[in-house]
């Protein structure tokens, strides 16, 4: 469906057929024309990652980086290993946390895996495809999605799950564990299967730490965390990941996977970053600050309800009786602004949103935006003239 | 190991512990100088595609390529099927033909599986390594390592494989069934559960016909092709390969795989090879016409058998009393030419050599540093001279 009117005439049926977003360069190419650019709040993209300089190195060396197969897999973990300070036998290189996640379902997963939901759909969609029985627990908007330990391991308990699947900081609510209570869940949980803790957004819980049990798994006969390196260097399409836990899991792991699963793009920023980990730093931290502040900016905006984060993203609740379909598609045909309505997350609805950090200005962009769509939808106005306003649009 | 006395200091413990060859970038790091460029002779690259438009393109927009998602899986097998003018419901995207032969592995090959050495190493070592039974059957130099169709599917009947596997053209040998022969195999073969032809290098097969069963796979009910886009398109660095099979075998497959799987340079390529395809063709035909070229100057040395090949790479015997392993080390720490040493492939041994074609400059460049390694490890030297020599340099 195109609708040339609009200033933005997105090709909205690339929505339909999918469970997730459409990529934004198809929606981008759906347009037919470069002049008018898309503006991404839906992928939680680091902007600060790679550096300008590091760009530059890729291209310049793009040939030989990609006309040549890359190192082992062994030999580009034992790289990443040494610049992140961990034992290459507690790491698993990955064609992104999919692939590990695949595996992980395949291999070591038990029968019954018990997760929070909402959470990363692929965790719940995958081990169910594969068989497995799914039971979810439901975080709640009143505790702002955050998880108490102890009732979700007597959860665990009750439905006997033998595997546990934690996506920390969850996405897409943003609520995070410190590493107190997670060390706490391990423990009452060390007899289960599996657990696995998925990290992949944890880079950009808090300036001053990470709150990642990556050290200790490595010391626990069950757990897996898991890394995502695409999401946290700001490369999403290069497709990285890795897995850290004890060895013997390790192994496993690592003997199933494709034996060169690891592209060269990977190999190259592995490389990349072992010497430009202060760069690295900076640009985390800059994230960090662009999500504190969004999310303070945020809760400027009457009616939205704003969910505290501790990803580079935040998840926020829009006012009835705004309809979230209605308002994903007028932002994008509008204003070019793509933004993920949650309304096909299981535990969520279409009211909620993750918007994806983004450095201030374009914030301000996206509020104003916000603010003329929840006019233009009604919200505030008497019932009557919602109504109206919304039959205008759907 | 690093000798220092040498034009270029190679580390060659880094083809200790591996099965196939180390990576040009490694041993390239590992002379730690970038005025002492090796020249590969080993991966059979594709030196004319891409085109310099088509790198400086990837250059250009490279941050959007590598910074968001790539379109989903289906939507890039969608645009590969278009441009081969193929069902996109028989397509199957792999990272790499490595993943799609893991999980072909996984999934589909039965428990004794038969096939020509030598081959492609993954294809005996994988399912061995996953409990498979692997009946391999001898080439032999003496019928220039040409498959014999009738005496092969009598050997499947005797060993009672119920899977075959087949690379076409064999890689190291470069020997290629033609159409005709192969739907022989295909129809005689037509009772097993599986017959899976490995097509990575047929695009090098002829300059004016490309004899694939890719079309007549999707046709019956027990046949998977593979094809390597990354071989083809000059960019092993990518990983990128895909399947071609009926609608129900390609969609067991592809529900089993990683539902991301294909990173965003690989879609970047698939798309631009649909707006290319003149160039590709033109590229193509340069890399059959090297390997002709190289194949004649090979012969034109003493004491070397060369074998007819219809890939993008030459296999080679080299003359007693000269030692592969040896030979191999001299090249690259005296030339920097790193060469692919057959002695770890079943069904080779050290006196066997896989070398990829190149331009004609590189082609006589290599003939000369062979003459004159073979001058230096004694061949066409009396006995005596020749075991000094031999001495000299193990």
């Amino acid at each position: 469906m195109i609708t040339t009117s609009v200033p933005f005439p997105v090709d909205l049926s690339l929505f339909e057929g999918t469970c997730h977003s459409p990529s934004l360069p198809s929606l981008q190419r759906s347009l037919g024309r470069e002049d008018l650019q898309l503006q991404d709040f839906c992928i939680p993209v680091n902007p600060y990652f790679p550096t300008h300089e590091i760009f530059e190195d890729f291209k310049q060396h793009l040939e030989s980086i990609l006309k040549y197969y890359p190192s082992s897999n062994r030999s580009i973990a034992c790289c990443l290993a040494e610049t992140f300070g961990l034992d290459p036998a507690t790491v698993v290189m990955g064609n992104g946390s999919t692939e590990l996640i695949t595996w992980i379902d395949l291999l070591l997963i038990g029968n019954r895996v018990a997760t929070p939901v909402p959470t990363f759909g692929l965790w719940t969609d995958h081990p169910a495809g594969i068989g497995k029985e799914v039971c979810t627990w439901h975080l709640h908007p009143a505790d702002n999605f955050q998880l108490d330990v102890a009732e979700f391991v007597e959860f665990v308990r009750h439905v006997e799950a033998d595997t546990v699947v934690l996506c920390n900081p969850n996405n897409p609510t943003g609520a995070c564990l410190d590493q107190g209570p997670m060390t706490c869940l391990l423990d009452a949980l060390a007899d289960l299967k599996l657990i696995v803790i998925d990290e992949s957004f944890i880079d950009f819980a808090e300036e001053e730490f990470i709150p990642s049990v990556a050290d200790e798994a490595t010391g626990r006969e069950n757990v897996i965390v898991l890394k995502s390196l695409g999401k946290n260097c700001g490369l999403h399409g290069i497709r990285a990941g890795y897995a850290v836990a004890n060895p013997r899991l390790a192994q496993r792991l690592r003997t199933a996977l494709p034996q060169w699963n690891v592209n060269a793009m990977t190999e190259a920023l592995i490389r990349a970053l072992s010497s430009h980990q202060t760069e690295y730093e900076f640009a985390r931290r800059l994230a960090v600050a662009d999500r504190r502040r969004m999310e303070q900016s945020l809760r400027s905006l009457p009616g939205v309800t704003v969910f505290p984060s501790r990803a580079n993203f935040v998840y926020v609740q829009v006012p009835a009786p705004i309809d979230g379909v209605t308002l994903r598609n007028w932002l994008l045909c509008e204003y070019g602004y793509l933004v993920r309505e949650c309304g096909n997350k299981l535990g969520s609805d279409s009211s909620y949103f993750r918007l994806a950090a983004r450095p201030a200005e374009q914030v301000e962009a996206l509020l104003d935006a916000l603010s003329t769509a929840f006019r233009h939808f009604g919200y505030g106005l008497d019932i009557h003239a919602s109504r109206r306003a919304d039959k205008m649009v759907t």
